[in-house]
């Protein structure tokens, strides 16, 4: 560390995190994170974020009150109305708009999303493509497994993976680690060496567009980003070797596009997000019954997760209800917690190592 | 664009740029920015940036007051003391330290740097690495050219390109556009599909570093990085194919650890860099004498480029002077304009077409 830097960010011995900001002008500045249980996110109306403290250096400071469980976190502070990053940050996460810092809490139970200098990596790639269902240039994160970049003929299945309504194609590798949960589950002979294509679940806003049954999300997906992925990577292009999953919005793209398309997508998860709102699964059954009915038929893998206390857990009944009465075969994973990070890394960790075998 | 939304930054029909900010509390906001020439920098001693005014809407507006050359460039607020992200940013350019958003000013003279949906594209990926020389987890970004991906075994030459003292592994693409000169030269048969590995230039400070004469970056570049990028992608492995070229401190890791090792990189390409403190070049000349008389055996293509009005430009005659002793051919190129993106993009784009031929 250069002596010119001080840690922005300190776990400590108990996993306390200590914040510090330099800004000698700055009045009453806070700490502020939506995903760092221990910082008030302001969701409930309450100040959102920990009120930082003048240190003897002039440094302000603010540590939060609780050990935080390890895992990967994005952070902010807020000077006056401002929403300022860390000036100091090296790791970022894109958000739909905008972008915060992310530090990762290191510990046992972090381990399994935690980069292992002793194993091999897979690359992250960015790519841009032209989406000629949407006329524009579109944009994507692609994993390649350990090895994949040495080349040869060795063909691998692909999981399409989508991000949630605050996220970018970014936040599945710069919040979600996806590419060290594959890493680790792979090195560890726990899920089989597989490509992850993160695509952008935002389309640009139309009047008339809606953000959870998005057809011209799925559209680009399934009639360009999908051609191109196995016109480019050395893919297995059947349904069996070609997954969809996602996150809160991701997890609607995916009941949109991939639970009903088992000619296309065969396993699926769904990661906290169903039915929740008046008319949505009359609307979506409409849309459907024909393909749901395959799906019925279709006996790969399906995971359906989702946390006790999500503010979305009242979706679980009807969703459950739905493929229950369309005779689809699937596992309900319910675990501690909310709408968090924390969680879909763990659910993707679950998903990962049951699909392609 | 969601109508919930309005530009943040708006390429007017003469290529001025407005920019605006939603900040109803600010007190007298500024957009500033490193390189739009027409921005203030503040390196003059002056206020940096420009003043925002509140227009009708209330949305704090500042125009250029002059066009802006088409390329790509990066901006933020500063509100009070704080130096702010555009809140709606949606591209990104990861510094040092800290982070801005990114703008592309469309135009012709900047069409070889940008995204063009009627060609095939390479991939940008982030590779992150345990570094055994320096004990600790490296990052790099690699592009790899169009096709590549589709496996094979086709090798590639590789261009090891290095970013500047305020940049980071991510700066040659995010604000470099590399991806996009490179896939564009390719399409146009003007430069050989090629590997670019962008290392990161900066290494953990140490009492006794030398940002210029950096061991550590070189040890690491040799005797980690080389060998991954060797053993993961389809490469040829010789000097002849192995390039090394950087801007400003990235000349500086090119000159250290590239000129004098023709054994390990043939063509080299130093931009905006040179010889320009005392006792720079005794110390260097010590240091690398044999190597050098070896260099002056090779040939290789070496380019050495300089803006007319850089802040380094005392340094053409010493470093054009020892390359001369050394009996080195080279081509010296001297643009307009100074130490920025545009000379650099425009190097690159000049570099990528001699080597490797």
């Amino acid at each position: 560390m250069n002596p010119l830097f001080f840690p922005s960010v300190e776990q400590l011995a108990d996993s306390r995190l200590t914040f510090r900001l330099c800004a000698p002008d700055a009045q009453a500045p806070r700490v502020v994170s939506s995903d760092i249980e221990q910082i008030p996110s302001g969701y409930d109306g309450k100040p959102a974020g920990l009120e930082m403290t003048r240190d003897a250096k002039g440094y302000w400071v603010a540590t939060t009150p609780a050990p935080v469980l390890a895992g990967t976190y994005a952070y902010g502070f807020r000077i006056g109305q401002s929403s300022v990053l860390d000036p100091q940050a090296t790791q970022f996460s894109v958000n739909y708009r905008g972008a915060n810092a992310v530090f990762e809490v290191k510990g046992p139970a972090g381990a399994f999303q935690s980069f292992d200098p002793a194993i091999r990596h897979g690359a992250v790639a960015v790519i841009d493509y032209p989406s000629t269902t949407l006329g524009e240039v579109r944009r994507a994160h692609v994993y390649t497994p350990p090895g994949y970049e040495a080349g040869g003929n060795q063909r691998y299945p692909v999981l399409y993976l989508v991000h949630g309504a605050g996220d970018s194609d970014d936040s599945w590798t710069s919040r979600g680690h996806a590419q060290y949960i594959l890493d680790n589950l792979i090195a560890a002979g726990k899920a089989v060496p597989m490509i992850v294509v993160m695509p952008a679940g935002h389309t640009v806003f139309k009047p008339g567009s809606d953000l959870f049954m998005n057809r011209a999300f799925g559209d680009d997906l399934v009639k360009d980003l999908v051609p191109l992925i196995d016109r480019s990577y050395r893919t297995v292009a059947t349904p069996g070797s070609r997954a969809m999953a996602g996150l809160s919005m991701g997890g609607a793209h995916t009941l949109a596009w991939g639970l009903p398309n088992p000619e296309t997508f065969g396993p699926i998860g769904v990661f906290s997000m169903g039915f929740y709102l008046p008319g949505q699964e009359e609307k979506y059954v409409a849309a459907n019954d024909a393909a749901l009915r395959r799906r019925g038929q279709a006996h790969w893998p399906v995971l359906f997760a989702m946390g006790k206390t999500d503010f979305l857990h009242s979706a679980v009944a009807p969703t459950r209800g739905l493929m229950d009465r369309y005779g689809i075969a699937y596992r309900y994973l319910e675990t501690e917690g909310g709408h968090t990070w924390t969680n879909w890394r763990d659910y993707l960790r679950e998903y990962a190592q049951v699909i392609f075998k």
